[in-house]
C-alpha cells in the first residue's frame, strides 16, 4: 500500500468540480463563501469506535455520516471533506478497497466533495473527517428559554441494540444497520430551522442523556422530560429486558438524532410532523429529570452518554 | 483524563475572537470569508511521526507548524485550527500539559484560532490538526515551464541529523530544534508570490528530491540541478560521513522548506536574499538529474524521500 495509491483513489472521488483545487497540491482550495463557514471533525479508531470485523463499507459511510450529523445539528449545508486516514501496515487492501465504497456513496448522496487529505501508518486504523459547510444562520445549543418544548426526531435505541446485535451474532439486519448507517436529519433541521423563530439544537450523538444534559447547561436551565414520550426503536423489548432497554435508549449513543428546544407555539404543527415528537420542557430551575412511572431519573452531576475515556469502549 | 478537560482546556486558547463560534458546540463558526479557502491536514503519530520520549511541547508547536508550511507554500494566510486529538488512557497528564503548551505557542505566534476539534482514546497517540487559511492567489504546485529556475528557502538535512542526534543523545540542540521545531517559511513565500509573476510551488516536507519529482511530475517536466549549490544545514559534516549528509540532505525529510519554480527574470533579486538560493532549472526533456562532481543521480522512477507506508518509521 503506496500513498500515491491512497491519492490516486481519493481523486476517483466525485463533485471535485465544486473544488478551485483538489487532491494533489500542498492544500485544498475552496471558492470564497459568501455565508458563515460551519466546520467539524470526527474521528473513528479502531477498537474504540468499530472493530476491523464490521463491514468496511459501513464504517466509511459512518465517518462522513457522523460529521454530517454535526453539520444537520447546525442548521448546516455541507460543502467539502478533508480525510486524514491511518492505516497499519499488515491491513488487507480489500478492507481499504470496501471502505473507499462506502466513503464515496455517502459523498455522493450528500454532495460532499472531498477535498484531499493525508495518509499515515499507525497500529491501529484511524479515520478523521473534517467537513465544511456553510449556513444561513448557524443553530447553536444556546439561546433556550424555559417553558421551551424538547423536541427529538427518529427513535432512540437503535445504535446501541445493533452493536449488541453484532456481538451476539444476531441476524437484525435493521438494527444492525441503525448501528452503522446513520443518516443525517438536515431534512428534519430544515424543517425546524424553517418553522421555529428560535432554535437551541444538538445532535444526540453521545446519548440523549448525556445531550439533554448539555443543552440545559448550555442555557443554564432545567428539564422536564416524559420518559413514556421518547420515541423507542421498533423491535428491542424482544431483544432485552427493559431496564437493558431503557439503558441503549438512554445512555446507547450513536442514534445521530437532533435534539432541539423549539417556542411552545410550535407544538402544533411538531406534533403533525411523524418524524418529530415532544418528549418534554424546560424549566427555570436547573434540575434535569426524566420522568417513568417506576421512577424519576435525575440527570444533574453524573457522567451520561458515552464517554470516550470512560469505558464506551467496544473492547 | 476526561473529555470535558480537554474542551475546557482547548476553551482557553488565544484568538477566539477570530470565531463567530468556538469551541464547546457541534460545530465551529466562521465568519463569511471573500477570499479563496485553503484547507490541509496533516495528522503525526506515535512511533511513526515522534516517540513519547520527545518533549511534548514541541510535538505540539510541529502538529500547527507542519500544517502551516503547507499553508505557506500555496501563499495563503492561516485563519484557524480544528483538532483531533486521540490519546491512551495510560497517558501521563503531565505529557498532555505540555502538549498544551507548544501548540498554543505556535497558534499565538501565527494567529491560528483554535476552532474546536474532537478527543478519542486510542492505543497511540495522534495529532491530526486541520488548517483553514485564506488567500488572493493560492499557489499550485503547476503552471511552471522549461527554463524556469529552481529556488529553495533555507537548508537542508538538518531535521534528519536533528533526528540522529536524538536517537544517539548527542547534544546538538540546534540540529534538535530543526527536527522538531520548523519554522514556516510564510516570509519567504511572500516574497516569491510578490517577486514573481508566474509561480509554481510546494513545501519540502517529504524531502528534497521527492519534493523535485513532485514539482517535475506536476510540470511534465523534468530538471537539471547542481548538487553543490543546494544549500546544507551547517555542522552535519562533524555528524556523519559525506554519503549519509548528502541522504539527509536529498531524502530526509521533515525540513519544511519551501521548492518554488520560478522565472529566470527573478533571477537577480533572488540572488540578492540571502533565504533563498537557486539550485537548477527546469528542463524540457523529464529527465530529472541532480549533478554532483562525484556522480550524476537520477531520481525518475524512484522511490524517494518520506514513505510513510514504506521503512520511513521512527521505530
Amino acid at each position: 500500500m503506496h500513498e500515491d495509491d491512497i491519492i490516486a483513489r481519493a481523486a476517483q472521488f466525485p463533485l471535485q468540480h465544486k473544488l478551485l483545487l483538489g487532491i494533489g497540491d500542498d492544500a485544498a482550495v475552496l471558492a470564497p463563501q459568501a455565508l458563515p463557514l460551519v466546520w467539524t471533525v470526527d474521528t473513528l479508531v479502531e477498537n474504540t469506535h468499530f472493530l476491523r470485523a464490521m463491514p468496511a463499507a459501513e464504517i466509511g459511510w459512518k465517518a462522513l455520516a457522523v460529521n454530517l450529523s454535526d453539520l444537520a445539528a447546525m442548521g448546516a449545508t455541507p460543502l467539502a471533506a478533508l480525510l486524514s486516514l491511518s492505516l497499519p501496515a499488515d491491513l488487507d487492501p480489500a478492507w481499504l478497497q470496501s471502505f473507499w465504497q462506502g466513503l464515496e456513496a455517502a459523498c455522493t448522496r450528500y454532495h460532499v466533495a472531498l477535498a484531499g487529505g493525508d495518509s499515515v501508518r499507525a497500529r491501529e486504523i484511524q479515520i478523521s473527517l473534517s467537513l465544511l459547510g456553510h449556513s444561513t444562520r448557524p443553530v447553536t445549543r444556546s439561546g433556550a428559554k424555559a417553558g421551551d418544548l424538547l423536541v427529538v426526531s427518529g427513535a432512540f435505541g437503535g445504535a446501541a441494540a445493533g452493536l449488541h446485535c453484532f456481538k451476539q451474532g444476531l441476524d437484525q439486519p435493521g438494527l444492525l444497520r441503525r448501528h452503522w448507517h446513520p443518516l443525517p436529519r438536515f431534512e428534519v433541521a430544515a424543517a425546524l430551522s424553517q418553522g421555529c423563530q428560535q432554535l437551541a439544537m444538538l445532535d444526540t450523538s453521545d446519548g440523549l442523556a448525556r445531550s439533554l444534559q448539555v443543552l440545559c447547561e448550555a442555557n443554564a436551565l432545567g428539564c422536564e422530560v416524559e420518559g413514556p414520550l421518547i420515541p423507542v426503536e421498533a423491535g428491542l423489548a424482544e431483544l432485552a429486558e427493559a431496564a437493558v432497554v431503557r439503558d441503549w435508549v438512554l445512555n446507547g449513543g450513536e442514534d445521530f438524532e437532533l435534539l432541539a428546544a423549539v417556542d411552545p407555539a410550535a407544538a402544533h404543527w411538531i406534533s403533525t410532523d411523524p418524524q418529530l415528537q415532544i418528549i418534554g420542557h424546560l424549566t427555570q430551575q436547573t434540575r434535569q429529570l426524566i420522568r417513568y412511572p417506576d421512577e424519576v431519573i435525575e440527570l444533574n452531576g453524573r457522567d451520561w452518554g458515552y464517554q470516550h475515556f470512560g469505558d464506551g469502549a467496544l473492547v
